[in-house]
Formats: structure tokens, C-alpha cells, sequence
């Protein structure tokens, strides 16, 4: 259990993903998003960092929670399902951010639709994490902690 | 009158549909969208289906409303506005449905600007009717209850 | 039966249209482009229309059906088959004929190869159907009659 | 102070704009928005105009308050944030009001990244003032009275 | 009149061209297309030339046609119409003949639709006369006369 | 000599072609048509295969030519000049075709002007023999052979 | 003889046509520029139409010489040389003539290098003339007498 | 009156901009450059600025001026008419200038022809003012008096 | 320390990754190639894996690498340096691997030059990290270690 | 037996074609690098010819075998594998030997990815076969003999 | 000194460089536009050489400076500064004259913007030398001369 | 005769270099890269550099030179012939250097096919020399001598 006075990474889904496990799991994999919210929990606990995990289908909804946390965040792990290759203002509220940015894509999308390919958040992330399945949720907390460490 | 177990076509209006028949007139007609769904449900109740027709300005909204019904609904017909050139995220909760998805117009959009020229839904819809006005909406549910019935 | 002083709503079929029903039946279905034409003389007799049904793999005999024709025809439901994306010549010709154009394909081009995504034909129709099957053919003779009564 | 039956201008700020005057000050200058707000309302009072001002992260909590006041409003000061170079949606609702818009950047955005080059919305804008800071909504505001007056 | 002996320019008139003076008058004029053969007569007869004056809405027609005279004509007069941007094999044709071509639009073709901008033809043909009307073809057979007499 | 139970390669000869000989014979080299034809009948001979050997300047007779044979013929050899690079109803047409298309061009194409690069054939074809003058006709036909024996 | 009182054409040169018979003389032919006004004076002079022919290197002189005419000319007859491909000065100029513009080239630019393929000019020209040498001119001046005939 | 000591604001206009009010009073406005003059200097004077108005139809003029006044104006206001397209020269040229520049424009250029929405230079531009009219220029004005008070 | 029974990780590093540590430190890090190896065998040895861990700056020793270890190796982590972008030989020889690919850059490449965008390897590897200094290639051979037991 | 002194044919094969047999048998076949030598030294033989046939994964590796045998090789067939789509070196290196190229494929090339259309080595090669198998190596020595032959 | 009967090479420089030494010094040095010609004058009188050194604003003026010298000059260096970029004008004038052109810029033109790697003029040069600072106009003097030795 | 202790600059040249002298003289002249070798010896003789000469036609040999003498050479001569256009590694490896880079040609690259119009190294050379024959190769060891001068 991690404690109140903990720092906090900020995991961001966004459209689609609370479909997980039931939209084509061929490709997703059969994993819901409770199994990566609780790998995530998990990870950032061994790191001593607790986790503040959340969805939306609304562009808005997840600019405001970029918002309410940008500067209180260790740091940001954001999934932003499609509105990665289309959402300029998503990318502009991650660029206002204190702590670092891991962008993770669950499933390889360099080799999906030419559309898939560009991302508008890449270039303001520190790392990017593609083609892993939930791992690369893991992954991208640990390089949170990391991160912050180094930092400190 | 269609009863509780008919098999339902959501119809989903995208931004600025509700403006219909106030707006540019000589572009999109005199038909509002309350004509347009007396439209829908004449044409639904002659094959048996019921309809639930739904409008909203918010890409989010219709991507809840999308995941709410999207193993229920019999098909969907789909005028996406302005977010059908510029939404992979309405094309991603649009891939996960199990009935078919007609995409329409009402206007011609292949000749208007060029921006408009390009959908992001078409490759994953199963049908698209573009510039019959009000009527491509009856042609869709007709459309829809005959795949219905192929598949039965 | 359709008498002599109707109107009528020529069907224009390009390319390969003859082997319908032999080729790719995965992609173009099981009906014969007989059964495309029977199927719009009953939604045309409905309507009271009739039909005058043409097929050709040759471009310059479409072109001289549509100078035959355009005129005296309440309108034309085409489907140019691949003349659709590389034919000026047969827009040209639909640009001089005085009655509306409603574009046909049976398969969703959309969802084919990139060269099948642009139409020279949709800029000058006043409506485009599209995945449909030989239902499409049916869907733009009855906009075709809808057209016709709203001018007259 | 503005009488209830004055001319009122809609003033529109999108996503993250909320954050003026915090986010990278040396690009968007010290003044935050309420600070703009009260720009805005200074001129306008000026030139016997009122001020609806408004902020969201939402485009269609925007698009919402364009077609609430769409034909009320005697023009429009639109600075849409990063939606100007992804939102079509945001255009058409643009496009239906009845009063002048006009198109406002606080920073050059032509000495930004390329995908900050093209605005969605100078099309339908009457016109664009970008780079100077708080006093492009002044200027705006002013044009819009000006537009109002010529009208009268 | 033109005796047998006389070296003969051939006019070729590509798809729709014969609808000449019917088909969309305020871009094409109220010539016909026996007005503008009758206007090539009479130029070449003043500079003794025949002249062989064809259309066709076929591309293969007119490539015959090509073949049939390509060694024995003084030059060629060619406004392919459509097949002007699209037909490398009408180009191929062309690219056979001893005599030079001039290339004529009626029209405008560059204040029109982008993809009559560019020409296949141009590039193998000795000149271009564009947007002079039936003129065009005036010049054109006189600048044949020109070619014919230095090459002598 | 071969006997009418033979199996038979249908060879193609597009726009122009019949001008072999005599239109530039620095690229095209001067062995006519007639000699090409001589060539394949010896080839085919040898591997037990009767030849079907047409040429149209019309892509409609050609495309008339694969559907009269396309399910008979025990392959296609298919030089389409320069429909090559604009006819998708040709490749539609040879998709339809039960034996295997060999495509075959005089000339280097690839050394040409850029807009004979690409063509619209090769994707649909299982080989493609270009620059091999005559003798590339001579492969081609002793491909199919090949084929033939391999699917026996 | 042409008197003070007849109607003007205005014919222009650009950039390095003062080198007219010495420059590159296989592309451009040995006439010098002397050669070309006196044949352009000699159609104008049989059409009742004066010339006032000038020629300079500076877009800045040609704008300016448009301006002083751009009322009192029946038309002009205008070669920008290299300023065609780059000079939107020269089409703004050029938009606000009354009378009719013929765009005049003396080689055929269509076979020349990619980026003299467009012209700033011919979308706002009645005419274009290409690679008919210094008849173009005449054919030019022709078309003004034509044009100014059908205006009276 | 301004005095011998007070700063300068260069106004600087291109091409065609001599004509205004007389050149398309339906794009450009009935004012003439005259009026647009005697506007800025009013503003100019409000602010403590005096005002050195120029206008040339030659690039290399234009650069000469600027090259003079480099160091000595408090700020450039330029609109470079249809040189705003196409000369890099201009833009190396205000590159080098001490004091602000604010480019303007009276049209809204990004609602004309795709050759009009490219300025190269709005880059090295503090701010550009785009559709405003003559307003447009006392809005430029300010700007500039606003930046030489907090410079000072 | 690892057996020689057990399964074995081949980590490639492509050219100029022997400078690592010295060339642009605060683009790389100060991490030595050494220090990235003991890493990945750290790394490696906690999940039953040992490592070959190979350097070349020529392409044709990575391919044989390749060649010698694809049907044995249990996957592949491959920083291919600059050959990323410009190598098919690569793609091509990692596609014939039997084991799972990962794909590893220490820099974010998204944040660099344009032609640093585009990966050949991406679309044939599993997953891909990038931007996470060394612990990218530790959480690669995690990747690999758990595809690995997967698999079993 | 071929002795000494016949003329040589150089086989060139390029990187990843030593896996031939092994490599996605599907695309490539089950024949190995050794059956296609095999098959060209017997071609060969019946032609008089000697083969020296040779593989590497290294372009510097075949640069320098070009070289050796620049003008001493009768005539060169290369299949460079993945190298032909991004080997300027390799074509200069062909561009200056003495006997003709002719380029080989196994594959059908331009039914695969996008990047594989395109090949450095096609304009400066003689012939061209694609997608012909083992079978193509043979045509192309055949045609290296023909070529051979001609010239003597 | 040099004499009057000395070969002439013709120094050219364009828009701003009348500026050097002032003008952004870091990325144009310190030296002036008279210390470039000192040096010019130096090193051609090394080789024999009398040097007509000019700088201009205006395209124009250079071009009738090339016109005035293009057939007595031994040869021109040319730093067209911006002109570069944009002047067909200018490379049409240089392609007439009978020297050798060697080209310069003092800056890495393609280190810096993406419109500056392109030149007009580099195709009908001799030779570019870039990014040398003045000693560029040294070695491009030198070179005019060793040309102007080897054709004698 | 140089000494020991004297700064080196390293001469490198690519793929094909080699062959100077004996490949297409009439393009790349008759010295052959010993006269080359000859020409930078004497030349960085006379300005006390000694000098490292260097030709390989794999990629991988000049990458590994370039680290061997990165940080001790005084500068870098480099014509890395085809890789040029190709090798992003290369690049790269050129990036890491202390001391100045001069990128030669001895064709001028711009005057040739459009893929040679590319540099990858330009931009990160500190001058380029194209078209100057092996001359060029002596401005640019004079210029390294320049350079390393002003650095002490």
C-alpha cells in the first residue's frame, strides 16, 4: 500500500481502452484495463510511487485531468488510444507539464494503418513504449521512477 | 408501433446536426433532424426494427453512446459531420460494433472542399450514401434490415 | 409494365460489370447483372419509370449512350466500374446531360486499394451510393423518381 | 458598464488556455486570461459592446456555446488553441453565425512547429490576427464593433 | 476547293466534342462543331491544304486514326478533349507522326479543375493553343501551313 | 502444329503496338509484330501450347478479348502499351482471369519518362519481364508453360 | 499606318527576351525581338489596332507599364518569360486590366523542365499560345482583334 | 504634428497596392492608399510616432528602403502585396531590421487561392494582422507603438 | 552467471553505438556500450537468459550476425543505430527470426531530424522503445523473456 | 564443361538470398541458392558461356566484385535483394561495366510493400525480371547470350 | 594593378549582401562586402585576372549586368543571395553566357532553412561552393581561372 | 616533407572512387585518385598539414576511419560518392568529429539525376565544394587549413 504523502504517476487512457479484453483481443490481448490499472498499482508500489489511473472517451475530460495534476505528478504514462495521431491540444497540455511523459501503446502500430504510424505526442514525450502489450504499462512506470530518481 | 424486443438501429448525428434546416439551407435542405428521424422510424417500423436516434456536439458523447450499444444494436447508421474526416477515434469504437454501420451524408461532400473528400469511417463501414439528402438515412435503415435479414 | 411516355432512368454499367456474379463473388456477391437489372425495373415500375439498361467494356460507347440519352432522360444511376477513377471523359459526358446522376459500386471502394478511393465521377453526381450491393442500384432509382417529382 | 440591451461579443478561448499566464510565459507572455477577460471588457465598453467571454477544453462544450449564440451575437473573437488545426467541427459551427468572426492567436504561430501553419477556421474567419499577444483580442474586439457599425 | 494533291492537315476531336454548341455554352460558345470545321477549311484553303476533320469518343478510334494517317499527313490539329489528361496511349499515338501536332483547347483548361492542368499531350506536340475558341484551331492549321512551308 | 486440344496462351498486345517496326526503332527495334507472333507460336510449340495472339488500339476489345477467354486460357501474356500506367479496368479484367498473367514490355520502361514506372498490372500479375525486346514475349510464354506443368 | 486614335494592344516582354535571336537560338529560333514587333505591328496594323511593344528585365517595370495601360489598352499580348513561373506581382497586375490578357511562350515550355510546366499567369489569361514561335505573337494579336470585334 | 525627434514607424507596401480603390473594390475596399495613409498617420500620432509611408511596385526598391531605415525606424509595418509569396530576398532583407515588424494583409488571404495562405514573411514577422481592411494598418501601428513602450 | 544450455538473448547495437559515452553525451547519456552490456546480462540472468551482445558499424556483419543466431536465439533487442532508417537488407534478414524482435533507441527519436522518424525494422518487430536511455534495452530483454515463457 | 576461355557471366545476388530454400519458402520458393547456380550453369553451358556466380550480405562486398570484373564479364545478372531499393552505390558500380545488366527477382516485387516498387538499379539496366522464381535467372543468362550474340 | 586587355571574371552579388559584416555576424562573419572584393581582387590578379565586382537589390539590375558582360567576361562567380532561391530570371540570364558560372554562398545554405536548399542556378553551373565564408569567392575565382587555362 | 608532429587531415572517398580516371571520363575527368592524392599532398604541404588518404567502397571501413581519427585529425576532406544520398550513419559518424568537415564533389551533383540533388551530409558539414573537379578537393584542404589557423 502506498502512503498519502507519496508521489503520484499519472496514468492516462484514453477513447476505447475501457474496452479492453473484449475489442479485438488478437490484437489487444485479453488483459482488461482493471489488470493494467492493478500491474501498474503493483509496480509503482515496489517504486514507492502510488498511481492515480484513469479513462475517458472525451478529449476534454483528459485535458482537464492533465490539468488538475500537471504539476503535482512525478510524471505521466499516457495511452491515448487514437487521439494520439489527431489531438494537438492533448500534446499541448502534456507540454505543460513538471515531470516526464512516457507515451505506451499496447499494440504495435507502426505496423497497423499508415494513419497509426505518426504521433503527436512523441515529440514531446522522454520515452515511448510500443508493440509490449500491458508490459509496456509496467515499463512505463519504472521509467517514471527511475526518472524521478535521477532527478532527486 | 415497434415493441420492447424488436431489434434496434442506433442512428448517430455528429456536431452541427442539430442546426439542420436553420443552416445553409440551399446546402443541406429544410428537413430538421426531428424530420429526419420521423424519417428513420417510418422506414424502421415497416421492417421491424425500432430506432434510437441520437445527436451530439461531443466526439466523447458518441463514443459512450457507441460502447452502450454496440452488441446490442441490430446496425448503425452514422452521419459523423465534421468528425468524419478528422476522428480515428470514432472509427476505433466504430470497429468494435457486431452489426453492420452505414455511413451517410447529406450533401455531397466529394464536392465540396477538399478536406472533406476523405472519411476515416468508410473503410470500416459496410456501406456509404453520400448526397440523397434525408432519403439516404431511409436508404440506410432499409439497407440495415436487409443485412439483418441475410444474416438470420 | 412500364408504357412508352414514361420516364425514363437510364442504368449505365462499365467495365467487367458483364461478369458479375462469376468474378470475386466474395467481393461482388452471387446476383448476375440480369438480376441487377430486374431488380431495378420492379423498383422503377413502382415509381413509374422505366428503365433503359446498359453494359459496356468500352468507354467510347458509354459515352455515346450518355449523348443519346441526355437529354431525354430523367436521370442516369451509374456505376463506371474502374472507368470511375481514371475516366475525364465520362464525367465530361455526365456533366452535359440535364437530369440528376446518382454514382453506384456494389463493393465498398472505400475499403479496397488507394487508387479506388478517388472518383472522377462524384464531383458531378448529385448523389453517390456506395457498399450497398445490387440494394444500391435500387436505392439511387428511387432517388432518382424522388428527384423527379420534386421538379416536377 | 454595458446595459443588457447592448450588442454583445462572444469571446472563445480553447484548450489550455485556462493556463495562460503559467504555461511558458516567454511564448504567451505574463497576462493571464482573466486578465485578457478584462481587456476585452474594456474595449468593448468603448465601443458599447458586452462580453460573453468563455473557456473549456471541450470542443463540444465550444461548438455548444456557437450555437447558442450564433445568431444573438454581433461577432465573434475566436482563439481556439490547438483545436484551429484539427477541429472541422469547430469550423461548421463557425460557419453558421451570423455575425463576423475573428480569428485571434496570442503567439506567431507561423514561427512554430508546421502543423501550427494551418488553421481550419481562416477560411470562414472575416479576420486573423496572430502574434500580439493580449492586445490581438483588443484588436478584435475592436474590428468587430467596427463591422457592427458599418452593418448598421 | 482542295484538289487530291494537296497535303492535308487532320483535325481530331476527342470525347464530347461533338456536342459542341450544346453543352455548356457560356464555357464552350455557340459554335458547333460543323462551324469549326468549316473554319478550318477555310483557313487551309487559303493555304493550300486539305483537310481531314474527325471525332470520336473513342480513344481507339482515334489512335486508329492516327495509325491510318501518320506518315501521309502534312500535320496534326488535336483537341483530345478529356483524353487530353489521361491517355498516354493517345501521346504514344501521336509520338509516330512525321508531321508536327498542335495541341488546341476551346477553353481555359488552367483557370479550370486542377486535373486539367496538366496535359500528356503537350510535351510531344510542337505547340499548344488554349482558351482562343474555335480560333484556336484557325491558328493551329495556319501554324501548320508555317511548319509545312519552312520544312519545304 | 498444334492440335485444337492444346492448351492455349492468350498474348495481348495493347495501343500502338501494331505500329512495331516502324515507330522508333531505335527503342522498339525492328522486328514487326508479325515477327513477335512467329516467335511465341515457335516457343509455344515447343511446350505443347497453341497461341491466341491479338492487338487492339481499343482497351474495350481488349477487355472484351480477356472475358471471352479468361477461364479457358491456359495463361495470359500481356503487353498493354500504354494502357499499362492508366487502364484499372484492364486490371480488373486479368483479375478475373483463372491462368497466370506474365507481363511483358518491349523497352526499358524504368529508363523512360516517370509516368512509365508505374503500373497498374504488376500487382495483379505473377511475373513481369520488361527490356528483353522479343525475347521477352519468348519468357513469358515459356513462364506459363511452367506454370501450367507445375499446376498439372 | 495605324492613327492616334486606334485602339492599342499592349505587348510585353520579360526577362531575357532582349537576347531574342542570339540566346539558345535552336530553342528560340534566330528572329530577334525587333523581328517580332514588326510582325506584331503588321497583324495589329491590318486589324485597325496600334502596338505599343515593350520589354523589360525588371518585374517592377512591367508592373509599372501595366499600370499606365491597364484602361486604355484594347488588350495585351503578354510573354513573361521566366516571371511566368514565379511572379503572382505580375498576375495581380495583370487581374485588373479591362481588357483581355493572351498569354504568349515562343518554345513549347510543356517540354521543357518540371518547373516551367506552371504558369501564375494562364488562370488569369484569356488565351495561352505555346511553342508556335513568333507567330504566336501574331496569333496572339489576332485573338485580341477577335475579342475586341465581339465586345463592340 | 509629429516633430523632427520622434520615432518612425516605416509603412511599407508592395506591388499592385497603388491601385487601391480602384483594383477590385469588392476584395480591397473603396479606400485608396491615400486614405490608408492618412489613417496611419492619425494613429501614428496618437501614439507619439511619426510615420514614413512608402510604396513601390520593384522588390529591389522595397529592400533599399528597408536597408535605409534599418536601424532608425521604431518598427516596420509591412504588407508586401503578392510579394509576400514569393520573396525570400524581403524576408532576408526584414531579418535584419532592429525594431518590430507586423505584417499585413486587407484581404483575408487565407479564404483566396492556396498560393495566397504561404507568407514567407510571417516567420520573421512579431505579429500579422490578416482581413481587417485598412484597420488593419492602425492596428499595426498600435502594435508597434506598444512594443517600442515596453522596450523602452 | 548463465549456462550454456540456456536460451540466449542476441542484442545487436548498429553503427557508431561503440562511441557511446563520448559522442554527444547529453543526447546519449554517459553510459558506455560496456554499461549497456552489463545491463542486459544483469538483466538477462534474473530471467534465465544469457546474452550475445555484438557492435558493428558495417551492415553485412549485422546480417550475418543475424543469419548465424535466427533459427537459435530466443529473440533479438537491436538498436540498429542510423541504418533504422535507410536498411531493407536488415528488415529483411530480422524478418526470417524465429524468436520475437524488439527494437531499441536511447534517444528519443520522435524529438530529432525528420528522416529519424521513420523506422524500416518497426513494422517487422514486436515491440518498440525508444527514448529511454540504457534501461530501454533492459526493458527489452524483460520483453523478451516474457514472450519467451508465453510461448513455452 | 566450360573452359577457360569463354565468355563469362557474372551472378550477382545480393544480401539474405544465401537463406533461399529456408526464408518464407511461401514467397521464395523451396529451391536454394545452389539449385538457382545449378540452373544458370547449365543454361549457361548450353550457350556457351561460364557462370561466376556469387552471394554476399555485404553492398561493399559486391562493389568490389563488380569491379573485378567490370570489363572482363560478358554480361552481369543481379538480383541485390533488399539493396535495389536503396543502393545508389551498387548502380553507379553497374553503371560503368561493359556488358549488359539484366536485373532479376524472385518475387513479384511490386505486388509487396510500397518501398519495394521502386529499384536504383532499373534505369541503368537492359532488361528487368520480376516474379518469375529461379526460372527468371535463367531467362536473363538466355538473354545475356542473345545480347552477347547480337554484338558479335 | 591589372590591365585593360586582362580576361574579366565577373563578381555578381544579389539582395543584401551590400549588408555583410553587419548583418547577423555569426552566421555571415565580420567581413565586409569590400573585404570580399580586396580578396577577389588579390587572387585574380594572381592568375592574370581583372575582376567587375557589383551588388544589387533589384533582380533586374543583375540580370542586365549579365547581359551587358555574358559574352566578354572570362566567367562569373555568383552569390545570388536569396534571388537563389527563387529566380528562374536570373538562371535563364546566366544560361546565355559563354564563361564558366561558379555559384556561392558564404552561409551552409543546407544547414538552414528547408526553402534555402534548393538553388535555380545550380543545374547551369559549373561548379557551388558553399559554407567557405569569403574564401569561397577566393577559390571560385581560382577556378574561373584554371578553366579559363584549360580551354585555351 | 611532412613531419610526424604535423596536423593530419583525413581525405575520404566512398564507393566507386576508385575507378576514377577509367569511369566516365567525360563526367568525372581523366585523373585518376592517385593524381587526386598527389593534389591534396601538395596543396596541405604547403599549408603544414600532412594528410591521411583513404578510399573504400564499404560503408562500414570509412565509419570506422572516421572513429579511428575523429578526434585527432585536424579536419575532414569527404566525397563519400553514392552513400552521400543514402547513409544516414555516415552522417552520423562525421557528426561526432573535433574538427571541421568539407563535403567535395568532383561533378556537379545538381546538374544530374533529382536523387543526387540530396545530401545527408550537408547540413552537418561546415562547407561543400561540388563541380570543381579534383580542384575541389584542394579548396577544401585549403579550407581545413583556414579554419584550423582561426581556431589557434
Amino acid at each position: 500500500m502506498t502512503g498519502p504523502s507519496e508521489p503520484t504517476v499519472v496514468v492516462l487512457n484514453g477513447p476505447n481502452l475501457n474496452l479492453l479484453g473484449e475489442r479485438e483481443p488478437d490484437v489487444y490481448g485479453h488483459d482488461t484495463l482493471a489488470d493494467v490499472e492493478a500491474l501498474c498499482r503493483e509496480v509503482a508500489a515496489q517504486a514507492g510511487l502510488s498511481v492515480d489511473f484513469r479513462q475517458s472517451n472525451h478529449e476534454g475530460v483528459l485535458i482537464d485531468a492533465i490539468h488538475e495534476t500537471r504539476t503535482s505528478a512525478a510524471g505521466f504514462v499516457v495511452n491515448a488510444g487514437a487521439l494520439t495521431h489527431t489531438s494537438v491540444a492533448l500534446r499541448d497540455a502534456l507540454a505543460t507539464v513538471t515531470g516526464p511523459v512516457i507515451e505506451v501503446h499496447l499494440s504495435n502500430v507502426h505496423a497497423r494503418e499508415e494513419f497509426r504510424h505518426h504521433s503527436y505526442l512523441s515529440a514531446i514525450a522522454s520515452g515511448v513504449i510500443v508493440g509490449c502489450g500491458p508490459s509496456g504499462y509496467a515499463y512505463a512506470v519504472t521509467r517514471i521512477a527511475e526518472l524521478v530518481q535521477q532527478r532527486d
